[in-house]
């Protein structure tokens, strides 16, 4: 005996997911045969709201729920000419969370890598380039993820945004607040040699090329 | 900003699942929003399909899709007399793979744990204590898993069932096919050398109480 064709799609269904094995998705097809008829609809309606409900910001490409722009995008409080480039609208999330920012971003939709099919095309480097030409902005802070992918993008960036005359900014690379220098790995403890400031006031020590 | 109100809702219905921790929501529910909305609409149809199809059977409360019994209970080439006892749905696939297994199961819901409110009430023992009265039931296999829980309902099994002057028997316990005697935790191996069995019989070795 396999499993009865309903039950079967379902667990096909939830193993498509990421980070969801044959195992769980088995797990997880059990408990919603098991659990009260509404617990389970309830999560088929928010997939089907969600996928409703939801759509790109047309300006940042962040997702939105009410309408053309997303909040952040209309809110006139955000400071105009800083722009926060991320591949994902989940970095936006984790960015907004520090409560350090207060400018507005700009999603690419993934970051540089050819090997996986994600060339300059996939990703929205010309959309942030007409920005940047039709919107008034002074810097843009390339917050791409911290490995090879989000590097090789940033790079990219710089070589496109730099002759348009808009200053590029990396965010900073170190120890992670709370670590442990006994642990850190030699990439990031280079890094937070290379990025080393000045104690007594704010500024950054000219790289030296070598420590 | 945190999510919008359907993104939110749509993790949070995920974060419900079993295995599923906060962080494996938001990369599934962004999963979800960035595939084509056919592919995440087939899941959330998935979840309505298998809700809406499949039910218990009347007999031994294995899944059933096809009607009021399993694809197992109305076989008739199944042997008469011979049922196994699990604990759950899942376990019947796993006991069918194996292939050595031609009688019926009978499917309690659980295993016996008062501290997780499970008690003999919540269990069918009931209804299994029905069908040995009424089936010509000769053998009842008790396949519960092999840990503390599935012990206590083993017991409780043969506590109610011997009465009933059926055989109740216990899956066997020790190492592993493939699996090394070095790494074998104190509790299988005891188990492995209670269980012995006469190499040139196919006897089990009458257990002497100490080895």
């Amino acid at each position: 005996m396999s499993y009865s064709n309903a039950v079967q799609e379902l667990i096909d269904q939830l193993g498509r997911l990421p980070g969801i094995g044959p195992k769980s998705a088995q797990r997880v097809a059990f408990y919603l045969l098991k659990v009260p008829r509404e617990d389970a609809l309830s999560l088929s309606q928010a997939i089907i709201e969600a996928k409703e409900r939801v759509s790109y910001c047309e300006r940042c490409f962040n997702l939105s729920e009410s309408g053309d722009e997303c909040p952040i995008c209309v809110n006139p409080r955000r400071e105009d000419g800083l722009v926060c480039v991320v591949e994902d609208s989940q970095d936006i999330v984790a960015i907004e969370r520090t409560q350090e920012f207060r400018g507005r971003y700009h999603v690419l939709g993934g970051a540089f890598s050819p090997i996986d099919g994600v060339g300059v095309e996939q990703l929205r480097i010309k959309e942030l380039m007409s920005r940047v030409a039709d919107e008034d902005i002074s810097e843009v802070i390339v917050a791409t993820n911290p490995n090879l992918e989000g590097e090789a993008t940033a790079a990219l960036l710089v070589k496109y945004l730099k002759p348009m005359g808009v200053r590029v900014t990396r965010i900073a690379m170190g120890l992670p607040v709370g670590g442990d220098l006994e642990y850190a790995d030699e990439l990031t403890l280079g890094r937070a040699l290379e990025g080393r400031k000045i104690i007594d006031g704010s500024e950054t020590a000219p790289a030296a090329g070598t420590v």
